[in-house]
Parts: C-alpha cells; structure tokens; sequence
C-alpha cells in the first residue's frame, strides 16, 4: 500500500491542501479562498471541505491518510495544538483546530507556525537539502521565519520561535503593526517598502512611483522595483535602503543562529538581483566575522508550494 | 571506581578549573591568572599546569579523567576545537586548543562558548533544571548567551550560536567593540552603563558619579547603580535607561527563541532589584504576547562558578 499523508497551509487569503507520498511528490493540491472574514467555523469548514476535496481528487480514501500537517499563521500554542489569535484570521481566539481535525479524521495532526513548516519543507526538500544548521525566511507582506538543525525545527516553548519580523532593528523606529517600535518587519517588508514610498509622495517627492499609484490606485512593493529598474531616483534609494534593512537583519539572524545557510522566500526573491549585493555586504559588515565566513545565503527553491510542502513534511514527522 | 570529569574555564583575566563528579559535584577548583599578555604559549602552559593541580589537589590521577570540557570565550570553531581570535586573548589566532590539549591528556574533549557551556550548567544544574527551552545571559563586562532545547546546546554551525550581545537594536546606534553599530552589548552592557555616565560627565551633568570617579579614578557600573540609590536623578535615568534597553533585548530573545525561562546572570545580577520590575514591563509591551506569558525571567543560581560548572558539563556529554 502507498502511503500519503496531507499538508494543509492556512492563510489569510488561500487555504492550500496537498496529498504527499513518500517521495515528497504532491500528487494533488487544490486551493480555495479563505474568506477569512467570514469567521472561524466557515473557515473550518472550508479547511475539512478542502482536505476532503484533495482525497477525492487524489482518487484515494480517507483511511489512506496518515497523518495530517497543517501551517497557520502565528501565534499558536502548537503543543496543544490551538490558534491563538492571529491578525490575518479576525475571530480566531484560542482555536483548537488539532482537535476539531481529529475528530473529522482520527489521524495524528501536527500545527506549527506556516514559516516553520516551510523552513522544515525547504530543509527536506528544498535549498537547505542536508543543511545542518539552516534558516528560512520569508519576506512578503511581512517577515517570518524557521530554524532547522539536525533535522529538527526550532520549534520553542510554544511553537513561536522564530518570529524574527518582529525583533527590534531600532528600538525608536516606526511602529509596527504587533505594537512595537522598529521591527525588522516595519522597515524591511514588502509592506514597509510601499509605506515609505508612499511617505515620501506624500512629502512631495518628484519620483514616477506617484504617475503608477496615479494609474493603479494603491502602491505595492513590486512598484517601487519597477520604478528603480526605469532609473527612478527616490524608487533607487528606497531599493537602496531595502537592501540596508534586509542586511542589517541578517546580521542579526547570522550572530543568533548561526546558521550554514540561509534561504530566502517569498514575494520579494521575484527582485532578487536588484537587492542581493548590497544585503549581503551589509550582512558581512555587520555581523560577527565567525558567524558569516561559511553562511550561504541562497534563494528558496520549493516557490509558492513551500507551504503545503512544509505542512506535509511536518505530518511525515508524526508517522515516520 | 568513582567516575570524574574536568571542567576549565578560560577567560581574559582568570582561569579556572574543576573537577566534577557524576552528581555534578565540584570535588576541587583551582583558579589562576590568565596574563593573556603573553601571549597563547605561556596561556595554554597554564592551562595545562591548572589541570594537573586540579588532578593532584583532587588526590586522583590523570588517568581518572574521563573528558574535558572547556568554555572559551569566542570566537571559536567547537566542531574544529579551534579557538579563533577572542578579542580578550591577544595574539590567539585560529589556535588548535583541543588537539594540543589532547596531545597532552590523551582523553575526549569538548570546546565551547564560554556563555553557550554555562547556559548548559544553568539548565542541567542550575536554574534551568527540567525546563525544555532554556535561555541562559550573561550581562557584565559584555553581553553573552546561550541556548538549551530539550538538554541540548543550540551551538549553530561553528559554535558560535546567541552571541547575542552582538544583535542590533538601534542599527544607527553607538559604535561597539565587535565593529557593528548599536549592538545590544553597547546599550546595556555594564561598560555600556559606565561610558554613558562618562558621557554625561564630559558633556557636564551635574551628578554624585563624579565625585566617586574623582575619588576613585574611573567609573564602573556599580558605581552608577551606588549614586542611583543615593538619589542621583542622572545616575537614576541611567539606571532607568539600562531597564528599557534590557528590556529591548529581551523582548528580541523571546521573539527569536521563545524559551519557558530566561535566567539572567552576571555581575549586574548583584543590582536586580533595580531594574528587574523596569526590564521585564518593557519586555512585556515589546515582545509578541504568545511569546512571553509562559515566560519566566529569573536570576540565574551558579553564581561565579557557573563557567567551571558548564565546562564540565560538557565533559559529562562526551561520556555518558
């Protein structure tokens, strides 16, 4: 009999859901939409309706499950197995999803962080393949992240290690949404580079950013780029000051965890080139010399699947 | 036949040596200088002298050791056992001290972070017993730290994993030893407290800390926390200060890590009550709540001897 376990990855947008073999091949994923407005039990019952739909899909049983992984957004109590009370899922305090899922599929469920799934799936699978001691990161709308040595996430106390976007870079700086001042977060984010470009328009800055928010509506990340790569000058300096921030961070990450590597996900890799170089001697300038004389830091590879690649790895954990 | 092990701790101004029984008992301890001015051959000459006092005051024989564990301050290579250029023992470069202690002992030896092995005493003997996610600092001269999970060390890739002293929390802050800008250590370690009160000096505050460096010739961390408790209102601002940058710091050690306990060690632990209640409500305002309602900030309970004891402790892992 082949065996197959499911990987479940919750966010605030999509639920994504894979059957997995052995070989860590997805045979099937589907994805739904969250609709995370709608509350915690519509958005359960779309997670059970997805795990379903991927056994169906995968022309298989329930009983050929073996185990369940799923990622949700921080913060969570994974050793009990609850969400607590996550800012992109509104309504979801202390949810006990393990338990709800056990007692739709009665097999071992596994929750932990989505950034630490995905660190242990980019770790098995992925750009940290026999990595010892490795870093994932996750840098989008905000910043996460999961630590793997010797095969093993770095999970803490409660399932929140790792919660690296939210670790001060200067403790007067911008306030970030978790409620504290000058988060990693809030100056190295997707979501923090479109606010300082949007502050600059708003001080009257000349930069072509302000003719794309004109004809778009709202600014994004991927603006900014684009006006730097057509030779913007203000777009170059916030690139500029990107690449600072993400190097500062990193030093941060390399005298902490000293990891061998460190892979780098999400949204902001599509720009890879624009900020590596400068990131990178930041890093080396900043941080101890022991820390980064072996430290590669290298692109993620497993892309957008990262993680239901991740929740599937952490149900293999359960059954191997 | 009894089993031991011995436990050495090198250090910029001493060095100290134990021997250890299977209960964690300290049968003997001997402490010399270091006079790292002369260099590493004189150094690891004594080195070697202290555990061949050690042996005799113990009335055993070198072939009653079974390991020796050694804390070294870092940089290091552990896996190497290769100490690498601490900034306190001029003229050691990439020193190979576990082959040449080797050569000499002919038995199993583990190389450390000072800091890393006594975050493992701490946890084993400590004020760290029986918790799984163990973070043990040390706050004096520097800021060192070390991680346990689930009794073992985070080491990282060379060893040199929570040199956390060395994280930024104001990337634009003053100039540290180590080369970066605004490292924790150069906010609130106890020579960041005595230049902050010299600054105020120079810069001609009116405050008692003057009259004792007059009488005294230099300024040294108690003697700010002497003049706070005098009434000093500027030495009661910097004691002010070194809570919320304590409290900073933690705040990025519960988020990265998100250990069950913190035990804070050193010599600023002899002024806790100072700065305990400031320290641990900035902690609590910064850090994410899911990462520190379980948490439990104490002082650490090995006092002085928590190097020796984590050395040997490391001897312990090697043979049990």
């Amino acid at each position: 009999m082949v065996k197959l376990v499911v990987g479940l990855d919750l966010g605030g947008t999509k639920i994504a859901t894979c059957v997995m073999n052995e070989d860590g091949e997805i045979l099937k994923k589907v994805t739904l939409s969250t609709l995370a407005h709608e509350g915690p039990d519509a958005v359960i019952g779309r997670i059970i309706e997805s795990i379903y739909d991927v056994i169906r899909l995968a022309n298989i049983n329930k009983e050929d499950i073996l185990a369940i992984g799923v990622g949700v957004p921080g913060p969570l109590d994974s050793e009990k197995g609850l969400i607590k009370n996550p800012p992109n899922l509104p309504g979801w305090v202390e949810v006990p999803l393990r338990d709800i899922l056990y007692k739709e599929f009665k097999v071992p469920l596994a929750i932990e962080n989505d950034a630490n799934a995905a660190a242990l799936g980019e770790n098995i699978y992925g750009s940290g393949k026999g990595i010892k001691n490795f870093m994932y990161i996750t840098i989008s709308t905000g910043i996460g992240g999961g630590v793997v040595v010797n095969g093993k996430l770095l999970k803490g106390a409660s399932g929140n290690a790792a919660e690296i976007g939210h670790t001060t870079i200067n403790f007067e700086g911008p306030l970030c949404g978790c409620g504290n001042r000058g988060c990693w977060e809030a100056y190295a984010s997707g979501t923090a580079l479109a606010r300082f470009a949007r502050e600059g328009i708003k001080n009257g800055i000349k930069t072509i950013i302000k003719d794309i928010v004109d004809r778009e509506g709202h600014i994004k990340a991927e603006h900014v780029f684009t006006a730097a790569k057509q030779g913007d000058k203000f777009a170059k300096e916030l690139v500029d000051m990107e690449g600072f921030y993400l190097g500062v961070g990193l030093a941060n990450m390399a005298n902490s965890f000293n990891p061998n590597c460190i892979a780098i996900g999400g949204g902001i890799t599509n720009q890879w080139d624009m900020f590596y170089e400068h990131m990178i001697s930041i890093m080396q300038e900043r941080a101890l010399k022991a820390n980064v004389e072996g430290l590669k830091v290298v692109k993620a590879t497993l892309g957008p699947d990262v993680g239901v690649i991740g929740a599937a790895t952490l149900a293999w954990r359960l059954v191997q």
